[in-house]
């Protein structure tokens, strides 16, 4: 059990914390610091955010009444000190454990936290909602706060919320957390813009400078009629209300100010607290803050996985034979690989160069390797516009974070069927980033979809052979695959061409057909394994795309075959069990067929191998439905 | 045919266009704004916007380059004046007719259509993949222009767009073509913004004036060392360059100018064509432009039908009898209904007051029924924000539209099981506004998200009922209704709760089991009527929910037809008739299903009935489908 410091210990509500004197806050602060780095020290985490947002998860519960104050947090995984100060403080050990706390803010949970998140910049949104309701029930006094990244600032839905609030008669208070951070640096025009205000003047100071220097004029006596009034009447009614951007669309600035001085920041809340409208203070933080090497590299340390607190030194497992790489880098070296040949391919990722791997190419390529920030719809609608020039783009987006660009998929991409290749990377189980991250529903959206084509390797030898496909293919072409290792430690093999839609035969077999899509084809095979040793030897065939399917294949194993399983890391509503389904109603086959897949539920978070097994599709589960089926079998044959 | 005017007939290319004199472009202007009066008064379709983009359609394609500079229209129903000049002057009465032009730009359609669209906010993405592309390829003179309403900015891919585009090294021009009108009037502090910026002496002369006071400053001499200099850098460095909303994106802005003076947007076009880099022309224009009761009442004149084009009469249909409502008057009115007696309920529409008939509510209940403009993602989480604090938003979004805030509604609404009532105008076919605008995918994508409810009304009565039935129930519910009119005059039948998911038989019958979903159960309706004839008997069952199925009454069916027929007017993959086959094969039934419904491709415009008969889905099409089915009955039995 990690020890807390002496008044972290006794902060067992925000109520507590509110008990202590204001002189004390400095020091819960740097208890609250020294818990976090010791326990995700020991039990892995997010990190660096985290660390970043201490003394504003102090102040705010310091100074607002949670949890009948609404404090939404944006993305979340920056809420470990808000989830410590929330009555969480003795069981944050398990944090994205199986079972254990979550590693976001989630209702089911506690109700501090008013918002579940895992996805990023739905905290104005959200935070409006419930101001105008509380606006709408007359309790004026109620506060409604969001607290957002800037790189989360930069997603269109942020800002659609911006330009509702300022116009919406409610009470929301944006705390705008500016670390110059996503995952990776933030890009864009807003974060130079934001740098530009932080490191220039600030914007208060100017204006505050201009209005005594116009008045000083006036004391002057100096007779300058013209210019005194036109230029103040100039700056009052334009240049000043219009001269920051939250301001243009009529939301309060104020700041910047330090995020880390718990005094101004406890003072400045406090204000703001009787300030009634939308308003944003930006605060200006470190990601990482108070922990050396997570300042230096904050990257690194988003989630740096365990580490020795002392030296810095993150621990990585060490093996003796070489493993098998991550999906991610094998995307990432296969696209520059890919690229070296084809002058017409580019890499584009929303915010996620190292999540993705994209970073690889980006670092060789970087004319041709874009990072567009926080911003799935906008990469998608540039990957159409650069596809109508020729250009081959690979659009890289997490399986879950593909359902911000639905839209663009559909209306600008299929409907023009231009060939955009879409990489969904975290397809399936995710783990421990939870329900908010699994790829559940990524071949039920997609597969309709028309012109599109729906494909999910099995292993590191067919991402590779997909995106050499995809990358010749004239249409809309998605590869899912999941996060985590592959299984071929000699993983660099030859590119070969695949015929798009064209299944295979894995290992012969009898009686029982297993149909699988994607990795989970080897866990079909490690069933097939151990089932030999009954005598049973069912059939498997990696089918390999859920669209189109491999009709005259399918045509094969329905005539052989009255006994079918399939298998896939995915939705059972709509996936691809249920395309198979459909093609077998569609011809009038009539064989049994058990599906087994994601059911129909949120699934929670733990380790893929926990998850598997709970949704019942690992190996063994698929041993299990063989040995029913083929009871079942002798029985009636 | 419409005769055009004498200039207008002998443009058949944007070249023959930029041979012209200056002088003639006031004339083409005016025959060009003719035309589209004479040709949508006798024919129909968009009709305001265009007219307010006459002079910008007439000097774009005088100045800029077409087709090989890259011209993207957003949302494309102002595009008219294009199509017209861009070679389709004598196909254009062909506009939105089954076979004819499309009424939004088309990529197949014509080369000068460089990206189609049809739902807003796409046009800076996909003209800056162009820009970038075209700097890639080093073709530093090619232009690539968006011309955006100032409705379509407040959706956040346009914003996210904007930021990418002020740091990205490339060519784009944006028109901002501003008319304060999105289909309704324009919301949101965005267009307050730029009323400012219009009304009050514009952004450009004040920068103007203050330079020259500041020089006039210095050359009376005045001593005020510190005030000049201060105010100087502070103007130059920081007030003058973020004094603009774009500015502070990095993004060149000019204007606003007046869109309808055809000279002077060409001389400004001519000038910008030579500044690189990302830049925006905020134009001023007004819908509707030229012709007067359009311009009075922009709303009504947005998409008028066919009417006198002298006295303004816009034609109706008249009939002797009363007839059925659409079914967005009598979700607007049973919104409104609902809303006097329980207190929780609210509308929510992203920007389609008068779409969705949510005006009506909005007209008596202002405070609970809010426009939020075009921010389908916005909409929801802010839906789930309200739903959070007790109360019960009813959002109103087009089938089509709602796969912009897919992942809203998945990981905002679906995770969090938030009581939200999703009512999805436009599903199914949508007639002439064509595939941009068929609701096809909703059941597909509804389906596979956990906890979702998906509900489709047979009829007026059933819509009443589904939306009180959702008021109460306690998790997300989403009711899907087509555009156009339903099938009973007298609606305002008694609200009557339903059990979630369950289905009812509406007609028996032997052999053959008919399962539809929503108002194709007409179809059916109309097909059995006629088959009596012929001695058969097909039984009907409105299934009425495709999520949660109705598994009782399922297992009923299964086990007294073994052929089953599915209706539904969504697409097949993933669909009603594939949730059944689904339950039939995991029930272990063998029944043979036809399943009838969109098929895997995207369909084309023109008459719904035209449109139902093409994806044969229609009474004729099951008509048909149950003979083939019986005569195989009479075979094999």
């Amino acid at each position: 059990m990690i020890k807390p410091g002496e008044l972290l210990a006794a902060i067992n509500t925000p109520e507590d914390l509110r008990k202590l004197d204001r002189e004390k806050l400095l020091q819960v602060c740097q208890e609250l610091r020294q818990f976090i780095i010791d326990t995700v020290s020991v039990h892995g985490g997010h990190f660096a955010a985290s660390l970043g947002v201490v003394e504003l998860s102090v102040a705010l519960h310091y100074v607002f009444n949670t949890p009948t104050d609404q404090l939404v947090w944006d993305v979340g995984h920056q809420a470990y000190g808000h989830k410590i100060l929330t009555g969480r403080r003795d069981d944050f050990h398990t944090n994205r454990v199986y079972g254990g706390l979550s590693g976001f803010p989630k209702r089911s949970e506690s109700e501090y936290d008013t918002f579940g998140v895992g996805h990023s910049s739905t905290s104005i949104s959200a935070a409006l909602g419930m101001a105008m309701a509380s606006h709408y029930k007359k309790d004026f006094d109620k506060q409604h706060i969001a607290v957002i990244g800037d790189g989360s600032m930069t997603a269109g839905m942020a800002f659609e919320a911006l330009n509702h609030a300022g116009v919406a008669d409610s009470n929301v208070l944006i705390i705008l957390n500016d670390n110059c951070m996503a995952i990776d640096p933030n890009v864009g025009a807003l974060k130079d813009y934001l740098v530009d205000i932080t490191t220039s003047k600030t914007y208060n100071r100017l204006r505050n400078k201009t209005w005594k220097m116009l008045v000083k004029l006036k004391q002057m006596g100096i007779n300058v009629k013209d210019f005194a009034t036109q230029l103040e009447n100039g700056v009052k009614g334009t240049v000043l209300k219009q001269s920051n951007l939250f301001e243009s669309l009529n939301i309060r600035y104020f700041g910047p100010v330090d995020g880390h001085d718990i005094d101004h920041l406890v003072n400045i809340l406090e204000d703001l607290k009787h300030i009634k409208g939308p308003k944003l203070l930006h605060c200006v933080t470190v990601k990482g803050k108070g922990y050396g090497p997570a300042e230096k590299d904050q990257v690194k340390w988003h989630s740096p996985g365990i580490f020795d607190k002392i030296t810095g030194e993150i621990k990585k497992k060490t093996f003796d034979q070489p493993q098998p790489p991550r999906y991610q880098d094998v995307f990432g070296n296969t696209l520059v690989e890919l690229a070296e040949k084809n002058e017409k391919i580019w890499g584009i990722t929303p915010a996620m160069p190292s999540g993705s791997s994209l970073n690889i190419m980006m670092k060789v390529m970087p004319e041709r390797a874009i990072d567009v920030g926080i911003a799935e719809q906008h990469a998608v609608t540039l990957s159409a516009g650069l596809a109508t020039q020729g250009l081959k783009p690979f659009c890289n987006i997490y399986s879950s974070f593909m359902q911000r660009a639905y839209d663009q998929v559909v209306h600008d991409v299929a409907l023009q069927n231009l060939p955009v290749v879409f990489c969904l990377d975290r397809a399936g189980i995710a783990g421990a980033d939870g329900p908010t991250h699994h790829g559940a529903f990524d071949i039920a959206y997609m597969r309709c979809i028309p012109n599109m084509v729906v494909a999910a390797p099995m292993n590191e030898e067919e991402l590779r052979n997909m995106m050499f496909t995809a990358s010749t293919y004239n249409g809309p072409y998605c590869i899912r695959y999941p996060r985590g290792n592959g299984v071929m430690p000699n993983w660099r093999t030859p590119l070969v061409l695949q015929e798009v839609g064209k299944g295979r035969l894995v290992s012969e077999g009898e009686d029982i057909a297993i149909l699988t899509i994607g990795t989970v084809g080897n866990f079909a095979q490690e069933a097939i394994k151990n089932i030999k040793i009954d005598g049973f030897t069912p059939a498997h065939y990696d089918m390999r795309y859920a669209k189109p399917l491999d009709e005259p294949l399918l045509h094969k194993i329905f005539k052989k075959f009255s006994r079918i399983i399939t298998v896939e890391d995915g939705c059972l509503q709509g996936g691809f069990g249920s395309a198979i389904t459909e093609f077998m109603v569609d011809n009038n086959y009539q064989a049994h067929i058990k599906r087994l897949g994601i059911p129909d539920e949120f699934i929670e978070h733990g380790e893929p191998s926990e998850l598997y097994r709970d949704c019942h599709y690992d190996a063994k589960a698929i041993e299990l439905t063989i040995k029913e089926i083929s009871s079942s079998l002798v029985k009636t044959i």
